[in-house]
């Protein structure tokens, strides 16, 4: 065995824009994905699981913000030379499932799914290279029935996530009248691909930039306050003056708008069609009982215009989010969607109508936890020190009746001392450590320490305020009282 | 637009090796996983998740089976020239994850873990490229208090996944006892591992070869029924005798297991290390009330060798397995698990005790599928017909109403005729249809069109039995008592 020298040591870290995640981390995640599945399988989708690879040629890139640069999937050889590559979404996986199981699906065919999915993207601050997605989609369903049943379901599984519905709202707006107002100021679909983008990246920013900066862009260019700038759209002043006026169009209520854009933009064919969609979305939808505050046309949504053909929705939150410290926190929309008729007519060669929606479940999970700003850590489970080894029957037995009584118990399992026991309990964030030395065994007591009141009392002692008389932090009880006790204890917190 | 004839159409397929899930697949495998993290969490462990993606060189090759052919990972190179590996189970990642993190971590530490799995070998039937592993660790905690407790849970969680604890045994046995075996007869650590590797696999096959069979591959070597023939390990029938008594040495309560071990091998340091670990275990195991016919040291399990350092454990259903023709099935363990006190001494230089628990999800699935032996399909959502597309909003609010009372109820959305609209019922394993055409709107009803009486009473004038009278399979209800009348016509089935 005299390896010792050349044994490589490797260095234990997780590779670049991938993480690990701890606890209430997941439970947080998993208990909010289960609570959007129960809606979504209330609406009657079934859960469809794909695997994380597909065939590149089969996977395609259809990632919805083209323009994002290092954009790109993970991608490997198999065996037999066929290229694989990891999911980048979960509809593209969907697309090919649909396509090749075509004909024994129910149409429509409606799914949900919610898993890992991986970009080779630039990793950076809060940037991952794996994310979880969750979405759902209907297949074979022509708009705008499935559309509407899609903004429906969103609110209630927003709702169900934990968002009040005052909270937040579903903004909606349709490709086409993106379209019909590029027809409309003479940008024409298959034209200058530079220049539409531009126009919709500008447009896509009224909210960050006022009505002075998307103008700046939608003509020569602009310079931000680093001095850095963006180079314009080109538009003339009369195409600026109609972008703007189109921006302008979205009204307080969705008939008005609706109104309003078929003056502007009604007579190109693109822009009709769009009206006429949105239009018919609004009155279903109120005839829903869903309010125009709620589902709301914004003329201002832009989404990946490559990607969708028709309606287009997201989801925003709508009260000022504050970290603990109080300063403003911006999030972008936690939910978004849309119709993309397309995405299955590479493999079948006839279009297939498809919308769906997708939760941005790790923006959701934050504006969540600023929401309720709790500061309440989640307890750890009861900790039973190990004291006699000789007796460690005796410790998993009083786990056990505490676990018959659905309470987290664990013995302390690593063999060192008390105070490194004591230790480990607070690391463990521990409401309560139980104790049974030879003592308290011969009086057939345990005794109980409750480490959050014992916190208290010690900072109050720092603190030199008023001791606090009443509940003591450590005492014992007879052993057949011990279940009993733990959840007074409990009860205190 | 001409660029319908140079466009690419790809097949839609999955990669070899990989599949699709849909439905009740997924939902029994998520409510499985959930009932076991439950008995882990009352243990105190915690979730712990890393991402697919691990350095190769920090993931290591720590395979199980290391002499299963075509084992491999699936690996890539990074923008910055960095291997990087999917990680092939959740073993290497906590062991890379803990020695991170070691200083900030409590000790021991305890963790459990669910998620997908990818090996690079080559696929076959039932034998994917992609699996879910379940797993539970304690890091840090030495033999033998955590692997009692790893025994216990394991116990635990295969009841709670609904495996009855008369219908499982956990079978223990220790890695060290096997190299006093070895020892004993002359084998030596270090020594010749195709010999030594000859053994151990000739003793995994008692099972199914039975005495001759073990004892023909313990020595010269053995023909199959085929014809093939497998080299033996060549030993001495002085050598082939002593294993064979080993082998015999498993009584029926643990107590006399180990007093025979002890003559056999307790005079080998190894043998005597890993005959002291068994005892102890079995006397603990006895304190806590576990019976020696539900953990039971068996002495021919022997589990990957290179990977374990201590007591090794499997799990094996006893009750005999037939598919729904009443043909018997032949399942592996249902989880395994074991002591490897050196995976994170690649990377820290010092030993960590470390003992872990995996659950085979697949293969547990199997066997529950195989008990319940259950023939109820799943039913799908209630259909609520959609005949006439102005009254959508009519068909989307008893939709609501249903799902109000926990129902899952969809409208149809496809656009196509009352028959078809029924086939697609009939694909969705819908309980029942809702029907309110013109007629129904009139009177203020709602039909009900009960899909499995229904089923049920055609097949009944086909096989020209007797005809049921009572309940009928289509009626119509006052509107107002949809929800009651749905009630009721599901507590039918």
């Amino acid at each position: 065995m005299s390896k010792k020298q050349k044994t490589f040591k490797p260095k234990a870290r997780t590779p670049r824009g991938f993480g690990d995640r701890l606890g209430s981390e997941i439970t947080d995640e998993r208990d909010m994905l289960l609570r959007i599945s129960k809606i979504y399988e209330s609406y009657g989708f079934d859960p469809l699981e794909t695997s994380a690879f597909e065939y590149t040629d089969a996977l395609g890139k259809f990632l919805p913000d083209v323009d994002r640069p290092n954009q790109g999937v993970f991608s490997l050889t198999d065996d037999d030379e066929q290229w694989m590559s990891l999911r980048y979404d979960l509809t593209a996986p969907l697309a090919r499932f649909v396509a090749q199981n075509y004909d024994a699906l129910p149409k429509p065919f409606r799914r949900y799914a919610f898993g890992p999915v991986w970009r080779n993207e630039k990793p950076g601050p809060g940037r991952f290279r794996q994310f979880t997605q969750c979405d759902a989609d209907s297949i074979g369903a022509p708009a705008p029935h499935a559309d509407v049943e899609c903004c429906m379901m969103l609110s209630e599984a927003i709702v169900a996530a934990g968002v009040s519905k005052d909270n937040f709202q579903i903004r909606i707006n349709d490709r086409n009248v993106l379209s019909g107002l590029l027809e409309s100021i003479g940008i024409e679909e298959g034209g200058d691909q530079t220049q539409k983008l531009g126009v919709l990246r500008a447009m896509d920013k009224l909210d960050r930039l006022g009505v002075n900066g998307v103008t700046q862009l939608l003509g020569e260019g602009r310079k931000d306050e680093s001095g850095a700038y963006t180079e314009g759209a080109k538009l003339s002043d009369s195409q600026i003056g109609r972008v703007m006026n189109f921006m302008a169009a979205s009204a307080d209520t969705n008939g008005q708008t609706c109104d309003q854009l078929s003056n502007l933009i009604g007579s190109s064919p693109s822009g009709e069609k769009g009206v006429s969609a949105l239009s018919e979305m609004a009155r279903q939808l109120t005839a829903l009982g869903m309010s125009d505050s709620h589902i709301k046309i914004d003329l201002s949504v832009v989404r990946g215009l490559e990607y969708y053909t028709g309606p287009v929705f997201e989801a925003e939150i709508l009260s000022d989010l504050k970290d603990a410290k109080g300063r403003p926190v911006q999030i972008g929309s936690v939910a978004s969607g849309g119709r993309y008729d397309d995405l299955i007519k590479r493999f079948k060669g006839i279009e297939v109508p498809a919308v769906g929606i997708s939760v941005g479940v790790s923006r959701l999970l934050t504006v969540l936890s600023l929401l309720s700003q709790s500061q309440n850590q989640a307890h750890g489970p009861v900790v039973i020190l190990a004291l006699d080894p000789e007796r460690m029957q005796d410790y998993h037995a009083m786990a056990r009746e505490l676990r018959d009584h659905n309470i987290r118990a664990e013995v302390y399992l690593g063999g060192s001392g008390m105070r490194a026991q004591m230790k480990y309990a607070d690391k463990r964030a521990a409401p309560l450590t139980i104790i049974q030395g030879g003592d308290e065994l011969e009086k057939g007591e345990v005794t109980l320490k409750d480490l959050i009141l014992g916190a208290k009392l010690s900072k109050e002692i720092e603190d030199n305020t008023e001791w606090r008389e009443g509940q003591p932090a450590q005492f014992s009880v007879p052993r057949a009282q011990l279940v009993a006790s733990v959840k007074e204890v409990l009860a205190r917190h």
